[in-house]
């Protein structure tokens, strides 16, 4: 049987639900990507992640469903592009919110919010504040690269700035995930690092100050990142690489007392 | 090539803009349909009705797009029954709204705002009232069975009631289209019609008050109609002449000028 | 005694509450109405029928009071014409929403929202179910006309696209209830029906897809209809009817057990 | 002709705003006023007094004209008793800005909120400031009873307290204007004016510190101050001289020229 | 020990609390004070106020404790003055609103909202009015000036309008309570009286009708008074005034029992 | 002359704005830190790091000012212990945002939102998104401490969860603020880290996924690490560095050309 909620009735839900399921809802964005990549690439990275690790998850005896995808992010920066769709930010919290209140509702106490788009993730963050403080609600939130960032130190063949958006990254993944959706013709080496000791432009790099630019400010065709070493084979290491990392997330997620959180 | 615009580059949707193309947005729910259905119901079904609609539409040359399906609909009436989700209704509103503003933003111009849910229909016309006056953008809404309410009239086996969710035409429709998802030994005839003369309990049958109740007050397993002569067979009848209809709409549609109502 | 609501004192509102009396909130628009009608139009018809069907209640038997009228709707497609005011739409529904939650508060439980402007009617179907999943209050709402659209089919001289606004059917209501507010030599006939198979432009004609255009794309006065064949006498008739079967309602709404919704 | 805005056509109002018309917009309050008193008072009050000085105004050639009143206020002080209608303070605050921004969207540019409530009198001065800044719309607000203050002091055979709510002014005036509704048996004196050096408890009595109570922490029967001395004479006496007041105010506002505030 | 609350720890906050002690909210604005005065004059002020008040009081063994001052008042009339800030008014009765919350949660009964703007006086009377009826909070609020409204008659040697904005009073103050920031020589007479019997220019006189003007619309450097008679002297003895009439406030209110408003 | 802004006039702010001045805006809390540090260390410490780094920045001819500090922070999770204050989610990032569009709006351009409490640290991220897309706003946002998170490394003698909240890091630093508030004899090692390999429990430790307790659930007293290493001999050399660094950043945004990002 798959791992997806919403292919279940709801008397099966109901006895998930009595048996401690894990919640994964993936959460992207449908925005460009470049001339190689589809609209979908955030979601849909996310969406295969969050599948591949529950169905690892249950493989071990620990019940885990997926969510539909969220499709519609905070995108704003990417609005110059056709095709790109957003949330107003207030508009994107709530949309998240009042899902794991739902799945909270009928007694769902594991919900993890798996986050696909780099702009989303301070909001996820946000969100998972305000669940708890507003309405009562436990939830996790988590950028499914954050789970393998050693990894990608290792992995990654690109220079800092690499790693950013349509990039070496997405773009591996996207090949062992939708090979059929990428115009790898497309794709060139558009790099860029901010010249600064403050600032970062490469997902897999820290930095103390946080600005944000629209993309079409520094990329004339959406890419930032380095796209051009990505193949389908090094894609499949990271993806299964990510959905073991978060398939191990779960199991221990599944085991938390929330109630007593000294505990964990 | 899919109708999907999620399978889309940016470069291509910028293309199918300058062409006309006509964009239909599914708008369903994930939320109970009875012990015999999934959760999936209302956004599949919205789903394919638009992918088949936009083929059709396409095979005649009029270009048409299809977003992914908003499945986080309006079901509060639905949330005594586990894996059921429900946004508020403002959220609600702003979510579909903010994804026909995004496609207007880059040039769209035909937005089909597609509905599989009936507790989302008058949402979907305020929604469409709102666009147009607060945002200046212009977009249709309709529920896929309004498109066939003539033909369902004959199609129909159940009497007044049998068509309302979980139901003879919801049964019969995911047979044709997901047959592999419905378990229709929890299947039985649960019709409800209520004893007034300004009341309804059929969305094929019209009346002049509108209430409202929780599925839980009329139903215990949330079945309100009777699924119980539903076949695929019949079901690929119906959803053929939904997707004809829609298409005919698209193409409709696509010829409009909607700076001249008056020629419409 | 009168039936209206704010002619009574508080200890009178309270002896009314207990005895199950049905409250009747009309609400409808202050907006341009062609040369010909006032621009109370809309919340004066909704208010005489409320307060004549509450007469015919009372006199057998069934205790109903009326608000006063809530005469500012949602008309923003209207605002090209002097004098008209309109709400956002989120305002009116908390309007509309308050005022149904004040009355339930104070232990109201038949609520009847019954409207009179045709762009008002989607929201206060969306009201009514806010207002019941969000506040935990039951009202009901309906537009007049829709008391009695079988007796419209047979009553009306125009064709489709003849009763719209400031048309056959509200020039004659006007006649009846406030004959000396009507300008006859300004009335003109100004039908227009879409040449669509998909829309409407007759409130007593069904279509499945919902746009929304400004007046002053329609028509240059204001009015969408044909006045012409309106008579006070017509008027009065249709008046009864309304008043008649809005009685018929609030005697059946009396006796509904809400707690029980499967009696009604 | 009346001096009621709704008994105007959209023509007549455009041509009364080519004038410079002044707007009155009544704005109070239905609710409790004791048991002797009807829950319109507030509304009434205010409604009676613009018509009176617009009829005084257009004597006198300066075009004004009245809105229908707004009749829902901020009341959640009154709550515990039957019958009261209360909006939240945002929402009163938006529904009087949004019937202000419709007059001005036409040209209206002389907008005077005429207050009949207490308690609305903070929430109509914030109006006024939101209303010039973030909409650019210009507007006055008054509470009737200021216009005469000064004759108040001579007028009032109460001691302080005795003019707060269901007192010897609402009761005099409601005897004047609607002698029909005054239930005189029920009227008693219920004075309370608090013990601090700090604080009023009377419309006519200013005081440095704002705080608010519910009216049944203060009264059994809703009644605070002393109606027992009011007549319908004293009660015309002053009516006229508010009428009189806000007549003058209008001749004065119809020759203000707001973009030159320093020449006011 | 100060009377500043963010100087204490939190135990010792608990204490003050369960000994009864009043909190002072200090509320002003940052914003143009002419060419002579500070941005933070508003702000400073009502704190200054705020902190002698309490010291007062302490000596007389009430306790009282300040909160650090809220710096953004509703300022829109002043943002043609660099320098500026201004919330929205929604935001600004929220932040007060939330602190005064904040306070009420841990046990804090008497909380006052001691204002230094004139652009928040009706704001915050609403904000205590939504804060007992929306939230259940009791708190007080006024104006500082108003304290002394008695004695700025005899103290001023300003004609009316000379108590505005960066006056005769504020610059007074100032010169008592940071001289240091005073710049006398840009202190000049912009006195200004409206030309009518129904509004006022100056904080000690009051009118029926509220409008509002942007400050660039009346005055060329921000001045609105005459500060030329301001001296330490003179503002130290106002100074004390109102510091010793808020003490006696504070006194008084701390032995008010809220639960039964007729014993105040 | 200070580095204040609340202490200048308008027209110095306007010279400031022309000189093309960076303007930091302390953003910190009041809230419980433990028996040991007063409720204003956050919004202290971020204030005091402000100042500093403006004086050198000014030293080297960088013109800087700072803000008066936001003291009310999103603090939930201390609203257990009394003194604590919190803001509302959307209210904080609204104060926040409204505080650099006014900035914004009088010319600034270079706008920091300095931070000193970890709760805030995303949203801040968040604002500067909204600000961005929504306001046409750009601003720079940092935690003070993320300036020297490799400085950390080596100056800090605690373990893992050492540092997090009235820790060593903070107590170290109010050492050298403000010894005169510190009460050591209450400090305590309160050390915790979670048994986790996807959690953290120490500002300078980086972890995967996010989630959120409330302090109750985790510290009897409010304290998160380790302060019982802390002096003030360590607290100076740490905000020193601090210091440095916002310097640093401050010399090096003046420098920056918005416009073009991608000279950054």
């Amino acid at each position: 049987m798959s791992v997806l909620l919403a292919d279940r009735t709801w008397p099966e839900v109901r006895e998930a639900i009595e048996r401690g399921t894990v919640f994964v809802v993936p959460i992207g964005a449908t925005e460009q990507h470049g001339g190689h990549l589809p609209l979908e690439t955030d979601w849909r990275l996310c969406s295969v992640a969050a599948e591949r690790a529950c169905r690892l998850a249950a493989e071990e005896g620990v019940p885990a469903l997926v969510t539909p995808p969220i499709w519609t992010g905070f995108s704003p920066h990417h609005m110059d592009f056709p095709g790109s769709v957003t949330l107003e930010l207030s508009t994107f919290i709530e949309l998240v919110s009042q899902v794991a209140r739902s799945l909270w509702h009928h007694g769902a106490r594991k919900i993890l919010l798996l986050n696909g788009h780099g702009g989303n993730a301070n909001l996820l963050r946000s969100a998972v504040q305000q669940l708890r403080f507003q309405h009562g609600v436990r939830a996790a939130a988590a950028s499914y690269w954050d789970f393998v960032l050693p990894k990608i130190t290792g992995w990654r063949r690109s220079r800092p700035g690499g790693i950013d958006h349509a990039c070496e990254m997405e773009t591996a993944l996207m090949l062992a995930a939708r090979p059929e959706l990428v115009r790898e013709e497309h794709a060139r080496d558009a790099t860029w690092f901010p010249n600064s000791d403050f600032l970062s432009g490469d997902l897999a790099v820290g930095a103390p100050v946080a600005v944000t630019f629209a993309f079409s400010e520094l990329t004339e065709d959406g890419i930032l990142g380095d796209p051009t070493a990505s193949t389908g084979e090094r894609g499949e290491e990271l993806l299964a690489a990510v959905a073991e990392r978060i398939a191990a997330f779960i199991r221990e997620f599944y085991g938390w007392d929330w109630d007593r959180p000294q505990t964990i």
